[in-house]
């Protein structure tokens, strides 16, 4: 594996699962794969999982790691090819990223979108910079548009837990108080597409996602009929493509109660997390049986290892 | 051992002094301990010493180590049950805390009071919500109403300098410019009391401990008197208990002075920094030849390093 | 080695380089030398290059790494000897150096300027405190007035490339939209002038160095001469030492170009980083074949790594 920034890095998807099923089975016996090798990870926005479980599969690996807050503990970037840069942008990409690649031999990042300029965050200007001026393999720890690790996690999450060849699998949007990327979503849905199941995505008007993550998948605009014998339920947020970052009005109340998930087959909980609970979803279900948000969680360290573990075996 | 908050979980003191002083004999041999093991240190508030000291303790068993700003890093937090989480507070612990221990083999944290609400503080919610969401062994780096690897290594100093089997040990309120949490009073207090020292705890009317933590020590509010033929002094300011948080106004000067430790056996000066010099004592105690300080700030690795150790055992 | 605060540690510069050019070499072989060592880097600014070299230069040694933003992490300090430390300063510098050294082997710290001040900048106040109470051996990561493992990196870099005995090597200075410091130039002239190189160093009127950093060199004001038949062109923009950390008007255009750039002889072009691009010298300069700024960032590590080696063998 050379880079790790969407399901096209992943080759088969139900392969690359099925690799860190393997993997899961010895993923706190110290490896030395990664032994005199370094990954920095590199966050220009807030982090709790993604940073801990990326930290710990490295640890996993015999990796040494260097975690840089660059919105924090370094300057500001410019990403402008030509700029005349008199302005509180003190570096350019061009050079921090081609430094970065000099120390590293692996680069993570997270780098959100800022929901303002749509062909900003959607032509991943960040994410591309760093494919284009940092030359060692760089793995995406959630972009402007995607969320990769976090989709392998689930799809790791789907395959321990399914029980039907191919589970129906419904996206539905949540309420949230405050405009969220569309990142997760995207990215779910064209992993849970690339394994084969059935996919069903269902939201308000105005909430469509961008197509070209979501071609194969059913768009359902009423709840009801999307949850109906529904084997997984992934709850999430997400604020509007069409207009973009915005919150368009909703109709209705798409809060997930109990009695919506009694239309389900006995329907799965997902949340990549963190969650609003009672806002997005009730309590009961978060701490119900069927409630897999602690595992996917969990398998997270497993698809941050089986990817670097896949990747140093490139260096 | 298989958490460690409070001097309850230290089995019997004496004994584990007697043990870190042997941990002490080889505290730099790199040890084979906790390879493959990650600790996460788990900041809600600074920290220097804690936080260096605990994480060489970890290098020093051979652990990975996990730095985590809670408060800057990551997102702010919701404790209450059955919140509706509609506010800035963007995950609820039993998410966090449950996913970090996912992560970790050992997690430590560090939450200081807020000096409000005193129910709040003294129950403890940050703490007891990692004792009841995050199942790995979880080490107290100071919470809101005890500081016991601080008391630890306070008990290793005095283990090391005493020249009488029941040492006189005095604990003494000091000024201060602002309002600081009582956990360094109340776990020093708690863990003399269990070495069998003599201790006694003196300062202004208005600035009583919780007496749950004071048990089998003598109050006295005439500092002179306190002081007279002391063995050892515990220098240190806290706000008050009663009036929660509050600096009621303070009758004479409870500045430390070379004046007033003529006035004991030759007493030595203890102190857990961060110290104000001249405001709590002045310099000519702290850089004297009786002054423990830096013997103190360097037991915090003996102490972190036995308690590590013996949670690794457990493992 | 015992410390590594400016040229005056290096001992024969020239012989220096050929060391670490021999550390290159194998700079990525994971070494013993620093097993079951821990290196504090304690920072006061931010960084990035610094950071993350130092780190992998530690790593590949086989050390453990502490990053400490002391600016952020930890609590503000006192520098003055008998302060009544009743204002917003926690810490005594005293007691953080003092504790520190027990934490670590080898403290490395970033403290820049204030600018405001020069006595108190010049007299390095901050670094020398580390040097007076901080009893491990220390590393500048760029203090006050030098930046000395830039310095070294800037010489390696130098070595690499050149192809006449005695190079001309120009230090010219550029525009910028804020006030920079000295310490880039002052250490680059240093380390330049003792290689033996034949340094030239040009500027408006009103940014003349410290004389103590450019004895041995020519200071030339009139920057089309200065360039004329220069082997390197080393880029900075630097405050006034004599109007201190101002920034007097200037006459000219001091912006680098290719035009410029001719009257060398086929110069190469350095800069420390990070650079304002078009503000300091163009784009084309900076993406040009001749260009060295990413070789000499790449043997930061290189620096670091062949001072942490001198540091550790004496350990």
């Amino acid at each position: 594996m050379k880079q790790f920034i969407s399901v096209h890095d992943a080759g088969d998807v139900n392969q690359l699962v099925q690799e860190a099923l393997s993997v899961k089975q010895t993923v706190n016996h110290q490896s030395h794969l990664g032994k005199g090798k370094t990954i920095g990870l590199l966050f220009l926005n807030p982090s709790l999982r993604t940073r801990m479980s990326t930290q710990r599969a490295a640890y996993n690996l015999g990796m040494n790691v260097m975690v840089v807050n660059l919105d924090k503990d370094s300057w500001q970037m410019e990403f402008e090819d030509g700029a005349i840069m008199n302005s509180t942008k003190s570096e350019h990409i061009k050079e921090a990223a081609g430094v970065i690649a000099q120390y590293c031999d692996i680069v993570a990042i997270r780098c959100f979108p800022g929901l303002v300029d749509r062909d900003w965050d959607y032509d991943e200007i960040v994410l591309n910079s760093f494919l284009k001026y940092c030359k060692v393999p760089i793995v995406s720890l959630e972009s402007a548009t995607r969320h990769p690790l976090q989709s392998f996690a689930d799809m790791i999450t789907i395959a321990e837990t399914q029980q039907v060849a191919k589970p129906k699998v419904v996206l539905t949007w949540a309420p949230h108080i405050k405009a969220l990327p569309q990142a997760v979503p995207n990215s779910f849905a064209e992993w849970a597409i690339a394994t084969g199941a059935a996919v069903v995505i269902t939201h308000p008007e105005g909430y469509e996602l961008d197509g070209q993550f979501t071609e194969g998948a059913t768009i359902e605009y009423n709840q009801d009929k999307a949850l109906t014998g529904a084997d997984y339920v992934y709850v999430k947020n997400w604020s509007s493509f069409a207009d973009y970052g915005a919150m368009p009005e909703v109709t209705g109340d798409w809060l997930l109660t109990e009695e919506k998930m009694a239309l389900t087959n006995n329907g799965k909980i997902m949340h990549c997390l963190p969650v609003r609970r009672n806002v997005e979803l009730i309590d009961a279900l978060l701490d119900g049986p069927n409630s897999l948000v602690q595992r996917q969680a969990g398998n997270r360290v497993v698809a941050a290892q089986t990817v670097l573990k896949k990747i140093l075996e490139t260096l």
